[in-house]
């Protein structure tokens, strides 16, 4: 096992917190038994209660209500919770926006290529509106970011991967122009309307070598689109903003 | 940008800590001031401070020494950090480490095509040299978990990607054996010494398909003989174990 030393009781506390909310499903906002009923729940003192929630509350499980009638509530960790650790380790390792961009450059054509073989029918017409939305609304800053974010959201779902959705989320989170403070084009939305468009063919041809193909392509020419437009964003260092 | 919300002093603090160590390159275990002296330089309360260290230290940029003469010490984050942001969201998804595997099999075939192009001549022969040591010494376990996880750091690390380095660790992390409590015998570790011969082979060849192919062949015929010989542990849903 990873260690030798014997966990301490609000590691022990936290982590049956976990599965229970795990097991029982409990979705966002479900709110805990309060601070005392813990304590005799798990027969501990209130400080290793305590430490046991603020674990649980950095690692993103639950968040803390404030005052009366507050109380610890179920929030559920997401992708976007690795992005906080990826950009710190990036910025020790004096990486930029183009070694983000280099990776999504490696990943989504593999994606691409296993959903082709997995993606469903419904997810297929998701992909179809998403680009129909795109392409009929490019004059919305707005429309054109969620519907960039649904539409590779979808596809990384299909692979029925958790771990290639987590890292493709947390790319994306990193990567999103929004972010970074970047303006898209409406020249340029329909642009990246058409390249949506081409992938949603190959994946409907269940073809996952030209799923690959124009993923590499689409994903490779955005990230060649940034450098030029935004040469300093591109190659500057990556900094943390919590 | 992120959040339209003024970001809090502590995280402010905190951010210029991160920044501080950073560009003057300050190693793992360098001394940081201390609370008093921190205090003093960023014109904060005692209480702000505390707050952004508490921050630091859950983001594994320093730990705080406890006791007189203790006090922040520089950490530095590393990809282990990511595993249980990771491990934590794929119980939340029901994943298990079939999961990882696969992601594995994507992942690590793309990392060998990039790095045969990328790999320097002192990094051909690190990896000359863990075959080596790996097949020669194949009777001692503590041996080959080492040189298999440094032969398949040194080729993430080729392709320079900071990403996909940090990636590749933080899965190498989740899947390794010796976490898991899975036995090699003598005979399985000869055969991983033989497929790191034949990705040596590929990529000393500079021939980024062969590489791809070596590296796809042995990730994925150790994803096989996880899922034959531990079927059980291959698809147990993942547990967050602190």
């Amino acid at each position: 096992m990873r260690t030798t030393r014997a966990p301490k009781t609000s590691e022990r506390v936290a982590r049956e917190l976990v599965n229970h909310i795990v097991e029982n499903d409990l979705v966002e906002g479900t709110k805990l038994p309060n601070e005392k009923q813990l304590v005799e729940v798990f027969d501990v003192g209130r400080t290793t209660l305590r430490e046991a929630l603020r674990l649980l509350e950095t690692r993103g499980v639950i968040t803390i209500r404030p005052g009366p009638g507050g109380g610890p509530v179920v929030r559920r960790p997401r992708p976007d919770d690795l992005r906080e650790s990826l950009t710190l380790i990036l910025q020790f390792t004096g990486a930029s926006l183009t070694d983000v961009f280099e990776a999504r450059a490696t990943l989504e054509p593999m994606i691409a290529r296993l959903a082709a073989d997995r993606l469903t029918d419904e997810q297929l017409d998701e992909l179809q509106a998403s680009v129909v939305e795109m392409r009929d609304r490019s004059d919305e800053h707005e429309v054109f970011l969620a519907e960039n974010a649904r539409f590779h959201s979808i596809i990384a779902e299909a692979t029925g991967s958790s771990v290639l959705w987590v890292f493709n989320e947390t790319l994306k989170s990193i990567a999103d122009g929004a972010v970074v403070g970047v303006e898209y084009t409406p020249r340029r939305r329909v642009a990246v309307a058409a390249a949506h468009e081409k992938i949603v063919e190959a994946l409907r041809s269940r073809d996952p070598l030209a799923a690959e193909v124009a993923m590499r392509d689409h994903v490779g020419e955005a990230g060649d689109f940034w450098k030029r437009k935004y040469p300093e964003l591109s190659s500057r260092d990556m900094r943390w903003v919590h």
